[in-house]
């Protein structure tokens, strides 16, 4: 058996007792429900306006219980790691934000949690509160062009639709208008990601998939699972190329369009990494002609403990940028 | 040959590389000065006060230069992949942000650093420019009580030096008052480190130590270098009173004391795992009847890619939280 590599009690009080310190951590700007699990504002905001939440299985921390607060999420729902959560907590999140003036599901494109927060919403709606759900389905490695399947998976791309989607609302738009607003966002995002290592679940003695030597899995997702190719290893400019230029493709990039650029980190890679990889992803973008009209970089929507990183490009506009640029203060994005 | 596990075109170019990407995703925040090199603050901010800067070995990110920006450093200065800056760079760095009332070096306490900054001072001084000194000590690990040898490591206390120091200059405080202040925090902090793996170094073949089974090292510095001890694993729990007691009975805390805790990931270890460190910190700390005014909980002062991580206790007081709590706008650190 491998050396251990995590810090963990039990692996089924793992989520709970994080979920603990986060709130601790940040008592000005979260507070955990604990049953039903979900994680809300701890500000009070009591003016009439549309809600954002979100939610999904743990393991990508930040994402998305600590996108909670104002600017970005009303409420994050987590389920175990790499899990749903249920309809139940779903719902429950859904009563507490609901202002009056409608809520919005921000959901991955993964079958569970489409199912479970279709479920609540059906819920809710019974129960007079208005919910409209934004689909985020930004990785290119799972595109049928058949259209047959689940879809795209939904990645990295679910940061920009939150923050601007909950900038949005914290300015006073309708449920029409954030609805519209999470949707042009997605449609205009695509990811790819590259791992180096897998990642190794809580308590499991070893990684979910191993590499051979010098070879990188190509499409990787989020939650363990190989990619959709082996590839050789190879310097990072050689894999920023391989990463960014099927996204411009997929996104019809021309000279002259600009775009919002998430490199981010699965959960083991160094920020110097990050900055390296970015840098390499601006190049490929400049010799294309795009521009990069904002940039994050920093590990956001990780997969446990991989090492590995994905980048997202978003088409931008001014009405985005404006969204983007506005003030976000959660435990895990501020500015 | 283990399968590669870095981001990488060649360690020669690595930080440099990584530089030209922080200055360009941050490019409201940061400007990065090639030749030398060091990194400054990219906003106009003519008013004449004390400047504060840091520096030291690369592989840290997002120390030093992601602490650079309004409310905390002035600039920082890398050094080469756990190698102290030269005198040059820091010289420099010290001429560009000098505002006319004195300029702050914070400086880990290593051999190399130690010198190179007060080489950097000695020059500035004989130019007329004031700069007084900030050591930072903080790693208990290497406390020797007969006061010999180099003394105690800098380690994750430096994120709480810069912070208050940056903020006092900010609020337009005076040389000796930002000195007396980060020497204050300084001499109240205390940290210990353990790593479950070994990082590697940009390029070698495999990680720069390694552990047996079930083995710990407690005591790790952030330079790869081996701790001061080989520990059984054991459930996080006994992990964070393994840290903690030791640090709370140097700083000689009692009960109704208040500290800033600052748990902190040495590179590769997830925000789930350091949210469980921090519950059971904060755990152990109630037992003791210690109470945590701010927490700090991320990966701010890592060490490339070891697993593992760092709790500092700082002690607090009213007017060191005010300058903890007031606004910081750096790549790295921001509220």
């Amino acid at each position: 058996m491998a050396a251990p590599r995590q810090f963990l009690n039990d692996p089924a009080t793992l989520v709970a007792q994080a979920l603990a310190g986060l709130e601790r951590a940040n008592p000005d700007i979260v507070r955990w429900n604990r049953d039903p699990s979900f994680v809300v504002r701890a500000d009070d905001d009591p003016r009439p306006r549309v809600s954002v939440i979100s939610g999904g299985g743990s393991g990508h921390e930040p994402l998305h219980t600590g996108f909670v607060g104002r600017g970005m999420l009303d409420a994050a729902v987590p389920g175990a790691i790499f899990a749903s959560p249920s309809m139940g907590q779903v719902k429950a999140a859904t009563e507490a934000v609901d202002r009056g003036r409608g809520v919005v599901h921000v959901v991955k494109n993964y079958t569970g949690d489409i199912i479970n927060f279709g479920l609540a919403r059906d819920e809710a709606l019974e129960a007079g509160i208005a919910v409209e759900t934004v689909v985020v389905d930004d990785d290119l490695a799972t595109d049928d062009p058949t259209g047959g399947g689940p879809g795209r998976r939904g990645t990295a791309a679910v940061i920009a639709v939150e923050k601007i989607c909950g900038a949005a609302a914290d300015g006073g738009a309708d449920l029409e208008s954030v609805v519209a607003l999470g949707r042009r966002v997605a449609a205009g995002a695509r990811s790819l990601a590259i791992a180096l290592e897998a990642c190794t679940h809580p308590g499991a003695p070893g990684p979910s998939f191993l590499l051979a030597d010098e070879e990188i899995e190509f499409g990787v997702g989020i939650h363990g699972e190989r990619g959709i190719d082996r590839r050789s290893f190879a310097p990072a400019r050689e894999l920023a190329e391989m990463l960014v230029r099927p996204i411009a493709e997929a996104l019809e990039l021309a000279r002259g369009d600009r775009v919002i650029a998430i490199v981010n980190g699965l959960g083991s890679t160094h920020a110097l990494e990050l900055s390296l990889m970015f840098t390499e992803t601006a190049a490929v973008l400049d010799a294309m002609g795009v521009h990069v009209a904002r940039a994050l970089v920093g590990s956001y929507v990780t997969s446990l403990d991989m090492a590995g990183c994905s980048i997202t490009l978003v088409r931008s506009a001014p009405d985005l940028i404006e969204l983007w640029d506005a003030p976000v203060h959660t435990p895990g994005l501020r500015w």
